[in-house]
């Protein structure tokens, strides 16, 4: 062998990431490139990026790190964040993450890759996990519907709001009344949506709800201070004088409480943080939303239905998507969209795991806990707020300087309120030792208690914070999927089986257009259960988080330098929240200008639905500009309409590269125009990653984008959700972000208020981002994209010789995905585009985005992670399942008995003896070589979205329906 | 809800673990009692247990700890360990562990929890791995053969050492000669076994090879300080001299160095821990084992071969079993049986997923490194004791107190020899850094040179350590699986199709009679892959290494109680390794009491095959003592024995309860017996699970006994390996366990040679028995025994029904397994035990042990962890086979085509149109709703054993093969 003759600096395998992350090798792109007829990758990228917004230069980053320094690296960051014990309650409270859920859902590729389950066949694993989700919350709010999931408690409150004024159509006031006793973060996010709703807030005391005419009502259930009232009457009250009401519950302390939907709330909401997902600094945690049957037609979200396939099976679906802001677009009153559905998962699995009566003994020891504490203090002469609690005191009359020198030296965290007020949560994770430390902090070591004296004492006296009235006398999860999975074994099994139910990108490609599955490295992923990050309560004091202030401080100077921003507001923990957020900042901006007249968001016909659906959200007039034939902003048309609206003009909103996959000559003029006529360009960043390294937002016009961190930076899709869609924007829009009422953010003008209830959103994935940056460095994160391009022209050039591509820039090239037009087939052979999705299950792939954003195509998005072997085996099926409709059209198959129509085929279908179809078993379920040396197979037959649309079920099925 | 009164201690959930262990609740407990007819389990347990060894009282050992606590503990203990950077080599190096690889494959109970893969039919995807790891031997080592695996680089030496003996016939000598640079270690195992085996060792410097008449030969590549000699002179005079050689090489340089078999070597052994796998402060990893195809049968060890299914198909399975010693017993020259199956498969794809490329940068660099490291300290004038490297060094004439002290500031180590050497290894995870901080503590700090530019030097000149006729020539991993599988998406779904053609326990029950596959606990298994458990050098200052200390130390407490023994040593890393020991400890016990004459080791014809090998192995004659007709040790053929060869008698060894599933009644008796005749008691302690918390063997009469912390204390099978088996034994065999040369361990004779190649064998593994014993305490132990005992019981009796349970203690009961008889009906309809074996298959299960100890049976244990539910799961099963036999008895089905000999079915059954059986294809692979809702496919059709017995091929197919 020849002696290696490469620099030291170039065997340090520094690159060695950048290899992993790509799917294409050296050769591969060769190959790829001579297909194309290009003679190098340079060719090609000049012949699609407009000239004039090409960056021409690398990205200031750091070199890229290897996997073991960057982890390193992190690890030394982690470890500056102080591992103190937090009681501070407010929303976020320690919890059990029981360690089979752990490693075998958070970190196993298998549930956290998965895509959000549009496609039902090859998703009843995680819509099963999804339901029980549901059911707990039903059982636990007491509600006839619960829907999976929210972001946030606190934008939950907000859709509450928002869901109070749709379903109360009646009520002429347009007060919203919220108790005092709301978490301070809830008030702050129910403030920033009312205002651009037009709705006016009142905030008083619980009990005068009574004496003010609204729309709608939001209370805590127990209060932020720990007061459990009795509901019921103010409820019932509200509901005789016309007013919805919305009750935000703490979900474990509903394990011994009356049930809100017995004390007569309209809607739940809530968090199920506490429900063995890790606190992370502020999250991802999934909130519930719940609500009587009679509001199930317009509940937010995605809600769960069981419904049935082509056998008859029971299959299930999402049932609401329909009034999701795809189909309302500007008539949607809300945008969600990510929904936390990998952390509705564990909270859903939690309570499998641990059942009613688990549930039970976490409760009531928590309660137990609090009430030994309460009578300890309550014993040496300290006052208590109230006399009712179920995990939370508020101490009065206290030294509170003295009880804070204590507790720093014990490194736990108590809550101090303004006027010195002692606060005091305990959870799941607080044990008698603790409250051993808690007395000695909170009164001075020579108190004397002793916690098993104490104990005794509430034995014997039966002692409770729950007053009488208040306790829970209703059964819950009482279905057999809550008693059934006790035993690890039993659990891990349960897991196993619903994770090999569903495709992930761990089984193949999942080639969908605008959603950007690309590898969700393990190296980014490990630092995010290490308990430095996740054990971390998102209100500890600064000086507790200097790590993750400066992993988060280095996340925005990567992100200002990719995008060419000012600065980077983490907080937004959804894409559309980021794109609120950002139409929030134009308002805001505008509005301190003398200039809140600006009414008008332009918004081009090809614009995603939650672009308008945003629009909407912040009080804009939604103006559509036309596309041309060749799916380009019709400049003409645009500048019309900015002339038009000039005086009202606020904003447009454009995607870059367009939604139609195309790197858009004019989008320098068309940022130019609206700058013209006064307003702010909005650039969504949805396809940034055919942007990265090559061209910046920030420099050819845009002054404010959203980033999907799950899509273009690694954030996997945890089968829909967690995102995160932190905003760049330019300087004068700075100080116009979100700002946060309990952790305040500095930069931003006071009266911002929060879209978020976390100040960093969902502050623990970051390290995902932030890890891929790091690995990658400049060349890395270039050719990343570049090879994301290259693989979309090698799959347009080899589809567009069976299928035609419908879009392509002036050169004829594509930007990152593609779009395959099915029209024509359809119209010759009644094959649609939905039935090429089903069919391309059969060979092991997931569909790519069907009738988005042009009805009848296919939109389809490799990424640069994929290989060549894979693009080719998605090439190869497609081209194959073109020759099928090919036998179709020529009426060798009936137009409705062909493995087409009866995709996908399931294992029912090869055991049917009874097999008539005019093809073989063979070939419905096992077409290609490769699909029969790995077959996946889809765990039902093609679901019947009408039939599950009709009647709406989403609720565990009974157990007659398990013995069927 | 009524308050819960229960004391605040019972709702500290400190119990939660054992209900998550356990698999029946305690209603499934009253259910299946009621089925037995027992008034409870006490009462279960007297008609199970002989009254004159029942404990008596709960185990002495603390409260259960919940999961949280436990794994805080742990971490505090790890904490303990200081994490000092290593450059001591001799066989143990820092490597990096693809995160990809330790995400999905070691942190993955899919992998992790599988069975060694005796049923090959549902073992495909280890297999696989198994056959790359042989693959990537053969083309490293340049062999025509390769093992998987070995359990060190030591015992793979002294096994060599035997093959030797075995393939040398014609030598007339008895003497084996080994190099005197052979890692300390090896040489220590080495000599141990030699002792017994009777062979004359020669320890020399390797040239003197040539003037020594021996059978066999030792050489170390490169030696253990460094040095690389030219071994094709040497090797060649060997050959012709009538000496087989072996080559002990370091895997990693073999990228670089010419390989062995290219030198002459007939075997090469070594260890692949380097190649991905943790230190873990000596284990577990694997070691290779490769030869000449001339040796091919007389290998030991497992190897994988390709054979055919019944359709045809290619399928592999392991190859050689037949050599072990199931089948051999005291014949047999090896009593491997463990093999690190999990490990082989880490290293096998390290080797994937970098390639020869990869592989190639990774040894290029840290020879590199080295080289930089040479010349730097060179310019410094310091001496180098060779003047050839790869990346080891020997300095000389240095000060190496000023080092010591200099190394200490800087937190590293290096090697010290005798006489004030030095010594520095170099390795994956070195960096240019290191190189910096090496200069610093080896010439202090002033020295001035720069890494950069002796870089640069070395480039221009062309410096290496490798001797220009060592410099390897040949290509290796040139297969298409070592080039497929770069990127990490592309490897995490191999990873994944691969666990997925696998039976796990994360699918169902694995009823393996003494293998006892229970819970691998996910809180058990996460300390494993810390780095301060994971990356510490066995080698390493006693005080760095507190942390391992306490949780050895603590463990060994544990067992001593749970056993009753006065001693534990945690040395042997396999079951049959401890069998070795326990047996080695009583022949140096009776040698330094002037018995060492005694020889004779009578054991029951029932034994497990190992028993025999191991006594053979230690010089010892084996005696059968027959069993009466229920199974049991016939006491007057014992007492008889025992009297004609009390002169000579060693050893008795047997298993309790006996391997029949019986708790003998005469135990005590026979224990008597031996003593009264001279001889020393080994109980072997596969069956320890049936007696953990109610009998202890150190009580009833054992002496000594080996411990599976793989079945009894929940280390997982991994597929195949790790096990650990320490032995407890009686204070007077304490002193003549073993100890090691490198880090003696105290209270243990120093001339006790090593049976391991790490003092406390796989150390790294031993949180997982801890961890349970620790979160289980006594009262956890002790019910998981009950129960096992009362699953085992209530299968006897639901299967009872159907076919004859063959043996039953006293009073009718059994204790944590039953053996089945299958010959009555195979008489009757021609179907075997394997049928049932394979049919199992079809309904979702892994067979029961098959054939062992009587030809014919089946043997099932459902240890304690599997629920009620699965249980009932797995006789419904049994019994639904049972009546598909009496329909082949009954003449409805052909004894030649019928479900149970077609058994197991696949996707390729299933898709055959011309399906002609008769039965249908629903009933051929859907026997069970329960299957409908979970299906696991088998990957292949049943596999031809004759067919891949008489066409021994172990390397990757060919590409066409692939193609086929």
């Amino acid at each position: 062998m020849a002696l290696d003759n490469r620099r030291l600096a170039d065997l340090a395998a520094h690159d060695a990431f950048i290899q992993r992350h790509n799917g294409p090798r050296e050769e591969d792109v060769t190959a790829m490139l001579e297909a194309l007829g290009e003679p190098s990758l340079d060719a090609l990228l000049e012949r699609t990026i407009p000239a004039d917004i090409r960056l021409g230069r690398e990205l200031d980053l750091d070199p890229p790190k290897s996997e073991a320094e960057s982890l390193d690296y992190l690890r030394r960051l982690a470890a500056q964040n102080r591992p103190f014990k937090s009681y501070l309650g407010q929303g976020y409270h320690g919890t059990h993450l029981p360690t089979v859920i752990q490693r075998n859902l958070l970190e196993n590729p298998g549930w956290y890759t998965a895509y959000t389950p549009y496609q039902p066949e090859i998703s009843q694993g995680r819509l099963e996990g999804l339901l029980n989700f549901q059911q707990m919350v039903m059982d636990l709010t007491g509600m006839e519907l619960a829907n999976a999931s929210m972001l946030d408690e606190a934008t939950a409150a907000a859709e509450a709001m928002a869901l109070c004024r749709r379903a109360n159509k009646k009520a002429r006031s347009h007060v919203f009344f919220v108790a005092d006793d709301v978490l301070a973060q809830t008030l702050d996010v129910v403030r920033t949506r009312a205002a651009y709703f037009g709705f006016e807030l009142v905030v008083a005391p619980a009990e005068q709800l009574a004496e003010v005419e609204a729309f709608g009502a939001l209370l805590q259930y127990p209060g932020e201070s720990g007061r459990i009232r009795d509901l019921a009457p103010l409820l019932a009250d509200a509901r005789e004088r016309g007013i919805m009401t919305c009750v935000a519950a703490d979900i474990m302390s509903l394990v011994l409480l009356t049930e809100p939907g017995a004390l007569g709330a309209d809607i739940v909401v809530g968090s199920t943080q506490r429900f063995g997902v890790p606190m992370g600094f502020g999250g991802p945690h999934a909130a519930y939303f719940a609500t009587t049957d009679k509001l199930k037609r317009s509940i937010p979200g995605r809600i769960i239905g069981v419904s049935k396939d082509s056998r008859d099976g029971q299959a299930l679906r999402m049932a609401m998507q329909t009034r999701e802001q795809h189909i309302r677009r500007e008539k949607a009153t809300s945008n969600i969209c990510t929904a936390q559905a990998l952390l509705a998962n564990i909270a859903g699995f939690y309570a499998v795991y641990h059942g009613a009566e688990g549930l039970t003994t976490i409760a009531g020891r928590i309660h137990r806990l609090t009430t030994i504490l309460a009578l300890g203090l309550q014993e040496k002469g300290v006052a208590l707020a109230h006399d009712s609690w179920f995990d939370t005191l508020r101490l009065t009359g206290v030294d509170a300087g003295k009880i804070h020198g204590r507790a720093l030296t014990h490194a736990i965290n108590v809550r101090y309120f303004d006027g010195g007020d002692i606060g005091v949560s305990l959870d799941e994770t607080t044990t008698a030792h603790d409250l051993d430390v808690l007395f000695d902090v909170l009164l001075g070591e020579e108190h004397g208690l002793s916690v098993r004296e104490l104990d005794e004492r509430v034995v014997a006296e039966g002692a409770s914070g729950i007053p009488a009235a208040c306790r829970r006398q209703s059964d819950f999860l009482t279905h057999p999927t809550f008693k059934r999975y006790r035993s690890e074994t039993e659990m891990l099994r349960y897991l196993k089986r619903l994770e090999n139910k569903d495709l992930s990108l761990a089984h193949a490609m999942i080639p969908l257009g605008s959603c950007t599955m690309k590898l969700n490295a393990t190296s980014e992923m490990i630092p995010i259960t290490w308990p430095e990050f996740a054990e971390v309560h998102p209100f500890v004091p600064r000086d507790q988080v200097a790590g993750y202030k400066q992993m988060i401080d280095e996340l925005s100077a990567f992100l200002v330098e990719i995008t060419g921003y000012d600065h980077i507001s983490m907080q937004p923990n959804s894409g559309a929240q980021g794109e609120y957020l950002g139409l929030v900042a134009i308002r805001r901006y505008q509005a301190a200008n003398g200039e809140g007249h600006r009414n008008v968001c332009l918004i081009p016909s090809s614009a995603h639905g939650t672009n308008p659906a945003s629009a909407a959200m912040v009080g804009m007039k939604v103006v559509v500009v036309e596309c041309d034939e060749n799916g380009n902003i019709d400049i003409d048309d645009l500048r019309a309409k900015a002339e038009k609206h000039a005086d009202a003009l606020s904003a447009i909103m454009i995607t870059y590269p367009s939604t139609h996959g195309v790197f858009e000559a004019g989008v320098r003029e068309v940022c130019r125009i609206v700058h013209d006529h006064g307003g702010q360009v909005y650039v969504d960043g949805a396809n940034m990653n055919a942007q990265v390294g090559l061209t910046r937002p920030g420099d050819f016009g845009g002054d404010v984008s959203h980033l999907n961190l799950h899509k273009t930076f690694c954030i996997p899709h945890g089968g829909g959700g967690p995102g995160m869609g932190p905003i760049g924007v330019k300087a004068h829009l700075a100080p116009y972000v979100a700002n946060h009422v309990v952790t305040p953010i500095e930069g931003v003008n006071d009266d911002c208020g929060a879209v978020s209830a976390a100040a960093y959103g969902s502050a623990s994935i970051l390290p995902i981002s932030w890890g891929y940056i790091k690995m990658m460095g400049a060349r890395g994160l270039r050719e990343a994209t570049e090879l994301a391009i290259l693989n979309a022209n090698y799959i347009a050039r080899r589809l567009g010789e069976h299928y035609p591509v419908l879009y392509k820039g002036e050169n004829g090239t594509v930007a990152h995905e593609c779009i395959i037009d099915i029209r024509p087939l359809k119209a010759a052979s009644g094959i649609s585009e939905e039935d090429i999705a089903k069919r391309l299950m059969d060979y092991g792939f997931h569909a790519p985005t069907m009738s988005f954003p042009v009805a009848g195509t296919l939109m389809i998005e490799p990424t640069e992670s994929e290989s060549r072997y894979e693009i080719d085996r998605f090439c190869d099926a497609m081209i194959a399942i073109r020759e099928e409709i090919a036998r179709v059209e020529a009426g060798e198959w009936p137009a409705d008995d062909n493995p087409l129509v009866h995709a996908p085929h399931t294992m029912a279908d090869l055991m049917d003896d009874g097999w008539e179809r005019p093809y073989s078993r063979e070939l419905g379920a096992f077409p290609t070589e490769a699909v029969k040396a790995a077959k996946y197979w889809p765990a039902v037959n093609r679901v019947d979205n009408v039939f599950g649309d009709r009647q709406l079920i989403c609720s565990c099925p009974s157990i007659d329906e398990y013995r069927d």
